[in-house]
């Protein structure tokens, strides 16, 4: 936790706000402060300052909070992804917002297990918090914007365009020959298939719309593993 | 599990091999295969095949094997990383090796917690445990080499040219204005620092033995996060 987030609602009277729950026990315990203590804060999608511990119980601090710094630069890159094994799926949501994405579309494909739709791991709560993990860790405090498709053929038809407008669209294929160049000037869409790879129908659906194929070696990499290695090949 | 590993030790009389443990209760459950059942076998440190169940009890199948094919090509890459939380070093060592990286030399800095080299991960048989489940997951069967060195100063001093001979050696920097160029053509190292980062003194050593630094951009990654992106950026 490299920065202490909380929502504009819990700022009680404009300078203070109430810090509870998991954010109380890593100051208490983890770092021992109490009052006097100073760190690093933020406002959920909001600005980044410093609060000084003022008060104290036994579930709760009471901070003074001084906010003025913007949140780090987002990458302008866009993630569309086959929905992975659920537990994984919570770790790259995290992972992905510390590497500091901000728009994830989460797709169906053939091969992508039934059952994962049902996952509670998708609901917004779920989403909101792991997201907010990775925003603790990068120091960042703006969530981003994800949208489950469990639908593929009303995505590729009626969404993509719109999700992919003014981004240079890749796609990673397994063997293919092509390299993706280095390319922070430009937002970029990235797509990862599901661990079995789309199917070559899919395949052909995303080259239609002009994705660039490119290759991440001759390995079937974890989904985690193949989000990380585009992101640094291709943007970071 | 894409492939079934098994050890020299473990084939009976040349043509065929007793499967248990893990390995039967993954082929016995999520894949219900009984008597002739085919799948994709490798011997570790050895050849990659077929096998065919020919008998069967309640906690093992036997096999004949068919062996002939090479394991994939490794990356040629050599990766250094300050030694991470033990949870997280647990996965960087599947991640890596399932990545196809060989080479990995776990080393200190001040800012790694003493108390992670008590603990019981970064056992031999640990290690193995987890490496054995990277080269499942990318058909391999080429265990990595993994050296652990809590001395950071015997290991720049006595170890590091040895082991970067014969490489090009870079060093991830936060905020470093390099970016690495994409180079699969030449053997390279990687070496990652702590969450915290490696301290100027440490950073200093490296850059005194000619490391080049790259960034992975402004934002504070998780190692895992860093190990994939590195790889991704300059050798996959």
């Amino acid at each position: 936790m490299n920065i202490i987030l909380f929502t504009q609602n819990e700022i009680t009277d404009g300078i203070s706000c109430r810090i509870t729950g998991r954010r109380f026990d890593h100051i208490k315990r983890h770092i021992k402060g109490s009052v006097g203590y100073r760190t690093r804060i933020g406002v959920i999608d909001g600005l980044i300052g410093v609060g000084e511990i003022i008060d104290i119980d036994n579930c709760s601090f009471v901070m003074r909070i001084e906010l003025g710094i913007s949140p780090p630069e987002a990458l302008p890159t866009t993630l569309i992804m086959a929905l992975p094994r659920p537990k994984a799926f919570r770790r790259i949501i995290e992972a992905a917002t510390s590497i500091g994405i901000k728009r994830i579309a989460v797709i169906n494909s053939s091969n992508v297990e039934k059952s994962y739709w049902a996952s509670p791991f998708l609901s917004n709560e779920a989403l909101i918090e792991r997201s907010i993990l990775g925003l603790e860790q990068a120091i960042d405090t703006v969530l981003p914007k994800i949208t489950l498709h469990a639908s593929f053929e009303r995505f590729i038809s009626d969404e993509l365009d719109i999700l992919i407008r003014a981004t240079k669209p890749y796609i990673a294929v397994p063997h293919a020959n092509t390299t993706a160049d280095y390319c922070n000037s430009t937002s970029t869409t990235i797509c990862i298939g599901p661990d079995k790879g789309f199917t070559p129908y899919e395949l052909d659906r995303f080259i239609d719309k002009k994705f660039i194929p490119f290759s991440l070696g001759k390995r079937i990499l974890k989904v985690e593993q193949a989000v990380a290695m585009a992101i640094g090949k291709i943007v970071a």
